[in-house]
């Protein structure tokens, strides 16, 4: 049937395109922060539904359960235990939002804080979705050059500097400090106090993403920003999206009562779903770490996969810096090379890649990068995706010229 | 820990006042889609979650599973059934997007079609949340009169036509045709014809809620108008908040693709919860039927013991009529009582009520009105609750009289 009314006059000026209909995931999808399927808990996932609504099944008649607007409370005393935990913080389950996803939380970061014409001060190379969010609200992501520690701090007092001297305050500074994405960096403990120092002066808060930072197998994790002198300044975000299903859509956001109560004032969704909450707070108490501990395993596996294939039919055109943990490998390719090209090319043959402008403040300095997300695809997925991808790459750009020790055609 | 940054001068201009600290539910709770604790299918769902992931727990690593941006298809598959079998429609599930809430679904209708200055015609007594939404977005919710039958047709006439000779277009009329919010009517078919004719002549969308319809216990169920001739200009939205249970956060909106494109386009939420969409696909398939029949009793036993307590304790001051279905009564007290008043006095002795103001475009005409919900609340509380809030209701504005064959002091 077709439509008889003429919305083109009806929408929203300024409106994105419509989006078509979906296809199914390419054969060889190495974006979004999708995760190893082997690795989803199913039976324990089962088990702990089971318990968890034997006991409390009857609250799902009521919004928010007997928890209010804050979230599942079972969930947010765990959220609270694994911060103190993993991330060194001390943070009250009271001062803990559940959201729909850590998206949720950027976007009710922006939605207190942001209006058209702010700036936001962003790691130069940052979370395609977060700086999309941020320019939808009109806002203009600057950002800050990024080095094996993180962002640079030298470069962020010479730019709060600047920016001062135009009058302007920047609404955050948004950071993923822990496995950074998509660079997989993780900032020291000294550069993290630098920052702090930096948001104390110029008074502005932080807005910390650690959505990665559970994935983590080599190395010491550094405590949040968050748990440091001067911690309230920060806006914490996290997600159960990497460490347990991304299909689940929960995540969190910890912050002084000054910031939770205003989001919760905006905020008008009606909660985030109660199965997956419910579900989560039964299963984390006593499996998270252990789950964790294997799931990190796994996907180490699946990096020194996806590094060798690279390796092997990139050579040296490619350059990256191993990561020590996450689910993504950021690739420098030579200059030659445009990686938005590389991209369509790539998704014609059924490959799907982060092409570095999508991922940037700035499109220029990542002309040349891409992202590869290992998470979700099988290792022969990634042999084999990697080693077609070389080849359009060397049909395209004449790169790599070489690869796997074979002089290309 | 004292937050030790000034976030006043951070905050976006014109943000709600910072919601306070939740203190629980109140001891009489007559507001909210809350539903009978006791109809919450807790066995069937533990049941058919553990079902459903056991066979397809491993897609949850992936956002959407493997049904892309509209959500969980077996899902949409009964969503479509369901439409045709109680609704007279015929919908594609590839037209059927599921989102968080139907409130999640006016959220994307206001984002495609809303901007500052825009007009929407409402039914005069409507869904308060609905009316709120519009208002956050800039648009004025102008509100046509309603009889037993719901808008009345013959002044929304007058209306189309008076905005017309002003150059306004309004963006779309927002109905709930069956079991009406708050006064509980439902639309005759003939009305919703005319409703459509109107559309057309116009050339304005519909927004048809149908929240409460599946929960009609006496007389027939009209079509829904989008099943109607002309019923690809009505956006059609559901929810499974009433039928099931509201903290599983499940809704859905069927229209022509030209809209649920751009309203993917829109979103950006990385989807619903996956547990509660494979569960109630799952669980829906062979239990929703008899399930509605089982609540529809319940409700209507709680229903039938608010009209007699209304009846015993406010006695011929309380005005109402009696819904065939739903979770709430529509009740008019004499001229001297306001109810934003009424409605202070209950909540600080545990009695919370919606008043009529906001539950209404104009306020005024709301003035002596409001909404108790059923649902929730025990016979015992109910019964309690009314009685107590009729003692409070004599001693602030002297209505009732008298009570319950009692001369009141």
């Amino acid at each position: 049937m077709a439509i008889d009314l003429d919305y083109s006059s009806l929408l929203r000026s300024n409106l994105p395109a419509p989006a078509k209909r979906w296809g199914g995931f390419p054969p060889f999808n190495f974006v979004g922060g999708n995760n190893d399927a082997g690795s989803v808990p199913v039976e324990d996932m089962i088990a702990a539904t089971a318990s968890v609504l034997r006991r409390e099944g009857t609250t799902l008649a009521t919004y928010g359960m007997q928890s209010g607007p804050l979230g599942y409370k079972p969930l947010r005393e765990f959220v609270a235990n694994k911060l103190a935990k993993r991330s060194s913080m001390t943070v009250s389950p009271d001062n803990v939002l559940i959201t729909s996803g850590s998206n949720h939380g950027l976007e009710l970061v922006n939605l207190i804080l942001c209006q058209p014409g702010d700036t936001v001060l962003v790691e130069q190379f940052s979370y395609g979705s977060a700086l999309g969010r941020l320019r939808k609200h009109g806002a203009t992501p600057v950002g800050i050059q990024l080095d094996d520690s993180g962002m640079r701090m030298d470069l962020l007092a010479v730019k709060l500097a600047e920016l001062k001297a135009q009058g302007v305050t920047p609404k955050y500074i948004y950071v993923i400090p822990t496995v950074q994405n998509p660079s997989g960096s993780i900032m020291p403990e000294t550069r993290r106090h630098e920052l702090l120092r930096l948001s104390e002066e110029y008074a502005v808060p932080i807005l910390e993403d650690e959505c990665y930072a559970d994935l983590l197998w080599d190395g010491e994790r550094p405590p949040a920003i968050a748990a440091l002198d001067g911690g309230n300044r920060v806006i914490h975000v996290g997600s159960f999206s990497k460490s347990i299903a991304p299909a689940l859509r929960v995540g969190y956001v910890a912050a002084d009562w000054a910031v939770i109560s205003q989001m919760l004032a905006c905020k008008n969704d009606g909660g985030t779903g109660a199965l997956e909450q419910m579900m989560l707070a039964e299963y984390c108490a006593t499996k998270f770490d252990n789950h964790i501990d294997t799931l990190c395993v796994t996907l180490k596996g699946k990096l020194d996969t996806m590094t060798e294939a690279v390796s092997e039919h990139f050579g040296t055109a490619a350059e990256f810096v191993t990561p020590k943990g996450g689910i993504f490998l950021w690739i420098t390719l030579p200059d030659t090379v445009d990686t938005m090209k590389l991209a369509q090319a790539a998704a014609a043959e059924g490959i799907a890649i982060n092409p570095g402008p999508e991922w940037a403040s700035d499109a220029e300095p990542a002309r040349s990068r891409f992202r590869l997300c290992f998470g979700s695809p099988t290792t022969e997925e990634i042999r084999d995706g990697v080693k077609a991808l070389a080849e359009i790459c060397h049909r395209e750009f004449g790169v790599p010229v070489r690869g796997a020790n074979i002089e290309r055609r």
